[in-house]
């Protein structure tokens, strides 16, 4: 039973202490902005214990970051001494405060290595499993900085301006700047831009610095930009280096198709997502960089089509979250409260994971009874002092009782009460719940006239939106009657106003896939993603108006380069063409079924591999065959109203025409 | 409307803060030993607003520890940089997050200056009035800094002995040690003592540290000693000097009697109540210098005769309380949250602070209603997994419920309902619970037989001890008969075991001197406290057995110097002179009307002031006559059966004889 030790702290900790420093980053011109919602900390003093039964004898040490001792079988030893084992059972407890970061411990030993099989306690009465991720495996690491990577990048040129040096580094990074053997007299100014007006408009730019005169070296924290502006020194006059900051994930998704536009699409898309992936999933990396839990749940599903790495996912949920007691919605917005619940079943779903479902399910619980404290007596959900009701960016009527927050609440009571089933302890009241609050949202909403569900019952204005009857395709609140309906009078109704932010493009493009729609989801793709490369993105937008291609296109919330230009949502793409267009997806938790049912969706020929929970499945599709070959166990192909078992590492072929 | 501006911050956080520090300073040798228990911390990310009419133009600086922003009528300024403000009404709110420590912000304006006319938010829904406690007061203040002073002091001798230097400082104190100009060769090694034999004991003493080799100075952290033993360098080798760190606190109760022993005692106990009342009081200085709720209960009633100071037991109140969720008792002891919940009570009964409980009062419910969901159908409260129910040290019988923890929840059960009396929003659920269960403990625990009440009905053995039949007469719980009866069978019965700690033995003598029994006082605190100081203590002891006189006096915990030698509840003498003798206690909230009702508690006189509640009333007794002058309305004299008002500021004379 060798293990090699790693840094260890009580489960969740290291992710709550990072969304603290993270949410406290954002900068704008001269002032910082900490995220409008209240932050949670780490635990300063834990402890962790372990009974060990030692097959020889064995010195062990234990190293920590914080104060406190190791208790060894009733004595106490400091930290950073060797201590003796004897062969045969031993009780170490382990008791480390630390009050500005986070308390972690790491035993140097063989038998009694600190990892996961350690419990770890905030002094409340539950031990928990220790938190740790594997990426802290040395005794000088310190978990308090997160573990990045870093990469020297070059500037494509560097052009004399008027009054300064312009860098482009021909693309949207992210990076730390280090400036060395500095000859300038004066202060050095360093406006940064996603864009090259941004990065020279050094009266607007939002992210600046300034290198102060009479120093030898300067180094900058990571930012967002493509652009560098320097002014108040020669060239010549420093050594300037950039460090790409990121975070190491394998792609285990790829696509290659007829249309090389939509290739180029993808991969920028990818590209977008990784610089967004970061010690959570960001929103986008310039402006707030923090972490919003509709957009994070947009990336989940994303994550999954191409670096399937749960590590991230578990993160951002476990920073969301935060502690108790729960004193506002998730990032104050009542629906990013139940994407947070609903995330969780996704999750296992495609992980099969049980172990984070135990972990997170009391959070997940008090969460959801925090939002069943806000319903009335009608079990409906209405925003209240202090609530975001938000949906999307569009015109919703938000009167009373809003549709699509019911059918968002009702989603995470399933979820809710499906994960304390999976752990025998399904609370039946959520169930109950759920199944009332379906019912009662076909009597309210749903507006037989129009064929399609209303935002609000309760103003009299009886507004028509996609949002709502989105949702009801997606999570079947509509019949099969309704659902026709719906396709006619909503989707396919240009009367209805068009989504118009990447955000519920999201849902509407999958929603287009789920009837048939593959055709319109091609041209979106081309148009909207494929527009904004024609505007010279080299990441997608948080936002994008085909009408708008000057300066304005830069703008948003008041802020002429207020738009983020890389911004997760972006990435969609990756989501539709792996979930729809390979056709893979999750039958039963964890991919231990899964089914791929190709469709071209107006393209000649696509190929590429679709990550499967541990394995991958590789697809290829052209109008005469399919060739499909997976190396993890339980695949269906279906295709053509047909389905064919797929047995792993054997390549499956079928004749298309 | 002239103002001075002082730093702010998250109300309750100051102290929640800095209890985190204290709490993970206590040293054991060679390493650090955290409390064991649930630390909190404050918020990292709070926000400040005020609506400010300004009659004439101003500039205004906000400066603040963290970053952030200035938001001013809807634009945002950086920290640090002037803000004009126009004649007129404007809205300012500023948001500051600090990662590694307290939040906070101040204003430098005059008709916006930052005070607690401000309100601060954790981005919960509620504002609060802004903390505060006007000894920030300077913009290069840090609050995260507490507040000390220091002073020099001289060590009364400097020996030689064979292997070091001993220096004897001539009392108790708790002192920065600074070294200067070193030029020993190797490490010089500390030993502090609050004995001698401590000092000198380098094996085992408990305070230690190292001047590191090759350092020109070197400052070590206050500790409490008397003695320092310094090994590794010659006398003329470094210069040495220590800074008692202490408290600001002012003296406003005085005591001198016909006994010089009591005297001593007195002013003994004043030193140490002094050295334990620091940022909270502390149990004692040496060894956890934590803040333990049962021994911080006793301490407050002991300042209200002596310092009369509202501030510490506030900021001991709120540290001790944390935040929720409550996941343990505070100090993971039962009896200990009750104290706590009293300890609110008690103190609007000797402040009238209103303000003080409208804060505390939801934290005081949570508390409640957590001890509630720990009981038993029965509606008595037992020890569950992880409570420690402590008393006394002491053999009580802790089978099931125990009758002195049932006393001590419906004292608290009142205590929480007249709480919410004094806020219009009394619980008339703790009342009833309270009535219900103060006749159940009589139906239980009251043995007619024995005529005492028993520690536990459930053992079946019906064992009799002091402790529950002293709350019994403190607290009302016996009627007339049955306390005529506790007097005869168990206070004035030599059969049951006495009490030995100082800690109950405050509560014993307390009782005593209800039942008259002031010779039997007089002679415990010559006894008992008198025997300390004939062991040469300067300063009072967690513990005293008049039986060990060797160095075994110094043990406890089985630590050859684990007694504290300077502890808070050895200066129970103040109180009990101050209540008793000089008879002086509020008998309306905040000594609006008070009492005086002296006993010579077989002295031949007494003399002194005791503070009431920002005034002082001075007494002075002889065998002949009485004297009484208060700058404060609202007094009583009580004497041989009679009352007499007292006029502010007219001497009372009464002759005796």
């Amino acid at each position: 039973m060798l293990q090699t030790p790693e840094w260890i702290w009580y489960p969740g900790d290291f992710e709550i202490y990072h969304h603290l420093l993270l949410n406290t980053r954002r900068e704008e011109r001269y002032h910082q902005w900490p995220a409008f919602w209240r932050l949670d900390d780490c635990y300063h003093n834990v402890r962790f214990r372990k009974e060990v039964l030692c097959d020889h004898p064995e010195e062990i040490t234990v190293y920590a970051h914080g104060v406190g001792h190791a208790w060894v079988d009733g004595i106490k030893y400091p930290f950073g001494k060797p201590i003796p084992l004897t062969s045969g059972s031993h009780k170490l407890e382990i008791s480390v405060a630390r009050t500005d970061g986070l308390p972690c411990i790491f035993v140097d030993g063989v038998q009694c290595a600190s990892n996961s099989t350690w419990e770890a306690n905030d002094y409340s009465i539950d031990w928990l499993p220790a938190g740790c991720n594997g990426l802290y495996r040395n005794k000088e690491d310190d978990p308090k900085v997160f573990f990045f990577q870093y990469e020297e990048i070059q500037p494509v040129s560097i052009e004399q301006r008027e009054n300064g040096l312009l860098y482009d580094y021909g693309k949207e990074t992210f990076a730390q700047l280090a400036f060395e053997n500095i000859q300038a007299a004066g202060d050095i100014h360093l406006n940064y831009g996603e864009s090259i007006e941004e990065a020279l408009d050094t009266e607007h730019s939002i992210l600046i610095d300034t290198v102060p005169a009479g120093n030898d070296s300067y180094r900058c924290p990571a930012r967002a930009f493509r652009y560098l502006f320097v002014q108040g020194a020669e060239k010549g006059q420093f050594e300037l280096t950039a460090s790409y900051e990121y975070l190491p994930l394998e792609q285990k998704g790829t696509f290659t198709c007829s249309n090389d536009q939509i290739n180029r699409i993808w991969e920028m898309a990818e590209y977008t997502l990784h610089l967004n992936s970061r010690e959570f999933f960001l929103d986008g990396i310039k402006r707030d960089r923090w972490v919003w839990s509709g957009d994070a749940y947009q990336s989940y599903l994303i994550n999954n089509y191409i670096y399937f790495d749960p590590e991230i996912t578990k993160r951002t949920i476990i920073a969301l979250r935060g502690k108790d007691p729960i004193v506002r919605h998730i990032n104050t917005i009542m629906d990013y409260s139940f994407y947070w619940v609903m995330s969780i079943y996704d999750y296992y779903q495609t992980t099969r994971d049980i172990d984070f479902v135990a972990f997170i399910y009391p959070r997940m619980k008090s969460m959801m009874e925090y939002c069943i404290s806000r319903t009335d007596e009608d079990g409906f959900i209405r925003g209240r002092e202090g609530d975001w009701v938000f949906i999307d960016w569009a015109e919703i009527d938000k009167t009373g009782a809003v549709c699509a927050e019911q059918m968002l609440y009702a989603e995470s009571l399933k979820a809710a009460w499906a994960c304390g089933e999976l752990l025998g302890a399904g609370e039946e009241r959520y169930l109950a719940s759920y199944k009332q609050l379906k019912s009662r949202i076909d009597e309210c909403f749903w507006d037989e006239e129009l064929g399609a569900y209303i935002d609000s019952f309760e103003s009299g204005k009886r507004n028509v939106t996609r949002h709502a009857n989105i949702f009801a395709l997606l999570w079947e609140f509509a019949d099969n009657e309704q659902r026709e309906s719906i396709i006619t009078n909503v989707l396919l109704n240009d009367e209805v106003p068009r989504i118009s932010t990447p955000y519920f493009k999201f849902y509407e493009l999958e929603v287009m896939c789920r009837i048939g729609r593959l055709d319109y989801v091609s041209a979106q793709i081309q148009s909207y993603w494929g527009g904004m490369i024609q505007l010279d993105a080299t990441t997608f937008w948080e936002e994008y108006n085909p009408d708008i291609t000057g300066p304005e296109r830069l703008g948003m919330y008041g802020d002429r380069y207020g738009k983020s230009l890389c911004h997760a949502w972006g990435a969609s793409p990756i989501y539709l063409l792996g979930r729809y267009y390979f056709g893979v997806y999750p039958t039963s938790a964890g991919y231990e079924t899964f089914a791929i049912e190709p469709q071209h969706g107006g393209l000649e020929w696509l190929k590429g591999t679709i990550p499967v929970n541990g394995g991958t499945v590789t697809v290829a599709l052209t109008q005469e065959v399919l060739e499909v070959i997976s190396d993890r166990a339980g695949g269906t192909v279906r295709m053509n109203g047909l389905e064919y078992p797929l047995l792993k590492d054997i390549p499956f072929n079928l004749t298309l025409k």
